[in-house]
């Protein structure tokens, strides 16, 4: 952004001030992208040229009108808890850092409204005191806020019983604002809603969200282990199928993940790990169906009295495994990938057995479509950008999905394809293609041939 | 039972009355069996000899070393709701009516425990004030026990989160006396519980039962219409399988019997009607798939303001249904199946398109091993015994199991095959073979072949 637009840019922002100071910059900018080795290359230099850092509606307001005036991209952030670069600006511009609308707006009657900064941790603890809690999680609740999560996660601790935060019932509706010369700001329902989810930002610039809640739960959190790593999963697909046990996670890590990421204490070497989340009066139930896998019950504790903790099984699930051991360990990366409900036990024995130590077997067990499944946050013991393609592609050629967390391209990460719900709303709400640009493939290319 | 024999019998109860008049004799020894006119016949004049009616564990305690020293078959009754005719004794002697012990012994921490003969309605009422509720309600709620319900029941209002009573962590553990000199009351846990599951009282005396509860929910009733059968079943099939939808009752009435159980307010002739709770906030999302399907809501109403009256919608679901039916309308009776998860949507369309209006479709969605399906409790113009075996054979010959609900043998209902735990379970607490003699074909075989 050249001097000129920025002196103009900070005239219509007023007193909204807008930061340049270049270590601020640098930080803003980046997500947990550093992950993935091929996205701390691709995004090595990515930034902002400016950050603003509204406290509401009314500011964000000026700066969708501003960015529009002056043809500035802007890139929304929430709290860089990211994987793909969301956050990362690629052709520079403005980053608005939506943490500073943080309000708890309203909580009642099993539905919890926010404004878009708001961190998850602050919403669940406000539903804990109104007898509601959250139905979903991802492992970063504790800085990530629900817009973030919304446009950039999937789902997490709760997604064994609720899915993910995209399917119908999760997220009720959402308040979101056009870039334009009067930005437009207009609740969407439902379906509409939903094609604001996972879009990076690109569509329309979302204030607000509104979350269906479940009724707040006596979480037990229990770490159990097994001899073998296909007992686990046996075990694991057996539990999730269990009505009778309602369950808020299910995490299962292959031998040697538990001893990697700081589970040494309560796993043996050589034996599979599994961490649940279930209703207290369950522990009977889960105790059984384990023996019947070889597994027992190492250690369980209250989930209310390390809630919000490291000391919480949840810090050891989902992408926060990864996080503990990439800090740790060298050359790892990981793979992200979703495995069909019937034939999951059977593709993950398949790839387990093909890739040995290579590719480390972390699963998540969740609800797709309604039927109990699992997902891979497999640990990948990384060598070239050439051998981590062969692995995803074989994954690919035998029935297993792979959400590649290797790329910043929306349509190249999970759905891999272009979502035409997404595409009308950027077209609706973002007609100059300012917000984010270049991270969705299918509205560069309807450009190019426009 | 001689009067020799009978005069012992009382003298041994002491101050616990022995009723032996006719009227009452006719009555208790009755339950719900008239639904099928197989059961009408082959049930006609079995009564027992004479009842009482404990209030405390020690005087069931009396009647069980009672009944034991004068070799006097046992049979017990709860409210007599079921419709297998579990209640009737087959071969005299005592009726044990349960419903004395009504107890709510405690609830806490997401844990009912109560005593046998407590109602499903008051413990649910106590549970709600606690912030809990039960799980799993058959329809016959606010008559049914617990006890009853355990030993008769499958499941019901709530099947489509909970599955059945029987599934693992529902209920959570038994207190059950032997049939003995010196009778003996153990708690049974888990697995071992589940051995006196679904056993008509055949193989121990259940004094208690603890049953696991979920969290109070702000549940929403909901009537909606399709034009066709089909649209309905894929609508109950989309939304059985959507997650961020928490389900308490997805039901699914082919026409006519919308206009036959009294729901012909709420829903035009020749539309399929479904029957509905979710939670509150959900509705929007219902809305959005049924207009998926070219159904729309008719009608809703909060089911905290209609709970436990014959307002809710729960009384036109599950064998209320049925009940309701034959009330009004003769020559009909019903049947009982159980649908595959993924080829129930095929396996209904198949049944529905080739038995016509001689087989009238009653879905109720459920989840079965962790997974969403339907089970039918169809409606059937009857006309002879044999006509309705070919009905059943054709659901069998296509993979459809059936619950035969025209047998009171525990063998030839649900199960289709001995189930070596309850047998070992009866060996073990009713080792002369008095409880409820005749309803247990593997008992009386084996005691033959002995």
């Amino acid at each position: 952004m050249d001097q000129n637009t920025m002196q103009r840019l900070a005239a219509d922002l007023g007193d909204l001030e807008l930061i340049t100071d270049s270590t601020a910059l640098q930080r803003y900018s980046k997500d947990f992208s550093w992950f993935s080795p091929v996205l701390t290359e691709a995004l090595e230099g990515k930034r902002a040229d400016a950050i603003v850092r509204p406290t509401s509606e009314e500011q964000v307001r000026r700066v969708a009108a501003a960015c529009y005036r002056h043809r500035v991209p802007l890139t929304l952030r929430g709290s860089g808890t990211g994987n793909y670069g969301q956050c990362t600006p690629l052709r520079g511009g403005v980053l608005m850092d939506m943490s500073g609308l943080n309000k708890v707006l309203w909580i009642a009657d099993g539905v919890a409204r926010v404004q878009a900064g708001a961190r998850l941790v602050d919403i669940d603890n406000a539903a804990r005191e109104k007898g509601w809690e959250l139905r979903l999680l991802p492992s970063t609740y504790r800085l990530a806020t629900a817009g973030g999560f919304f446009c950039g996660g999937f789902g997490g601790i709760g997604s064994i019983t609720y899915g993910s935060i995209g399917d119908p019932g999760n997220v009720l509706g959402v308040r979101a604002m056009s870039l334009a010369e009067q930005p437009e700001v207009a609740e969407f329902r439902s379906a509409e809603a939903r094609d604001l989810y996972h879009a990076y930002g690109v569509n329309g610039v979302i204030t607000e969200l509104e979350f269906a809640l479940t009724p707040a739960m006596n979480w037990q959190e229990a770490v159990l282990s097994f001899p073998s790593f296909m007992e686990g999963v046996r075990f694991c697909q057996t539990l999730g199928r269990a009505t009778g046990v309602i369950k808020k996670l299910l995490t299962l890590l292959a031998d040697p993940l538990p001893q990697m990421c700081g589970l040494g204490k309560d796993v043996g070497e050589g034996r599979a790990a599994v961490l649940c989340l279930v209703n207290r009066a369950a522990l009977e139930a889960v105790e059984e169906i384990a023996a019947n896998f070889n597994g027992r019950i190492e250690r369980q504790q209250d989930n209310a009295e390390v809630y919000g903790t490291a000391k919480s099984l949840v810090e050891h699930t989902w992408n926060h495994t990864t996080l503990h051991i990439l800090r740790k360990h060298k050359d790892i990366t990981y793979l992200q990938s979703g495995f069909r409900p019937w034939e999951n036990v059977e593709k993950v024995e398949q790839m387990y057995r093909h890739f040995g130590d290579e590719v480390m077997m972390h699963l998540e067990f969740l609800k797709a479509d309604g039927a109990v499944t699992c997902s891979g946050l497999q640990v990948i013991r990384y060598t070239t950008e050439e051998r981590l393609n062969q692995i995803i592609q074989y994954h690919r050629d035998n029935g297993v999905h792979v959400s590649n967390p290797h790329t910043y391209i929306l349509e190249d990460g999970g759905k891999l394809s272009v979502d035409p719900g997404q595409l009308a709303m950027k077209q609706r709400l973002d007609p100059a293609g300012l917000l984010n640009p270049g991270k969705m493939r299918s509205w560069d290319e309807k450009g190019a041939a426009a």
